[in-house]
């Protein structure tokens, strides 16, 4: 069976800002509320993983995750309310997007 | 300015078949019909562009691309027929998701 896949790409100002890989990136950090979880469950290591989101933030007009010190587990690295609202922003893109990859999916003809 | 981009693959029975890249380069065969040629324009080696071929020809029911002995450049390669009907086929899928991305661009709040 034949079945197209679309992958979403967000760029600032003509420059690559959110790929699927830093989009996962990101969904890990609110879920986990931890850079080295976030890293974990994303096989990548955890300078890898800042690495993704500096470059993230200096596109960003804002400045999408922060370090977050103190707690139990020594701190974590937490959504801004920018990097909440890119989230929020991108589910309802990935929503959109899916909607119409599966009416795609009926009218190809392979 | 923030801009989605939609990339497009094509998975065969859940293996990946058509990527951006093995797109790019079944659209230089198209143009050039010649293998040396669609490499060289694609910025990819010959070996690694009849590598990409054989993988794609190996998960599709028919060949896509097949070597043409003779002529005055020594031979090239052209798409089969099952080939030019998958690129007319995803030039088609390419303008669907084109227009979808447009309409896209114009809801994003970022």
């Amino acid at each position: 069976m034949v079945q197209v896949r679309l992958h979403i790409y967000i760029d600032q100002d003509g420059k690559k800002f959110i790929t699927p890989d830093r989009m996962a990136l990101l969904q890990k950090v609110r879920s986990t509320g931890s850079m080295v979880a976030a890293a974990k469950e994303c096989n990548i290591s955890y300078q890898n993983a800042w690495t993704m989101i500096h470059e993230m933030n200096e596109l960003s007009p804002e400045p999408i995750v922060e370090k977050h010190r103190g707690g139990k587990n020594g701190g974590g690295a937490i959504l801004s309310a920018y990097g909440v609202r890119l989230l929020t922003e991108y589910d309802s893109i990935n929503q959109m997007v899916n909607n119409f990859n599966q009416r795609l999916n009926v009218e190809i003809n392979l």
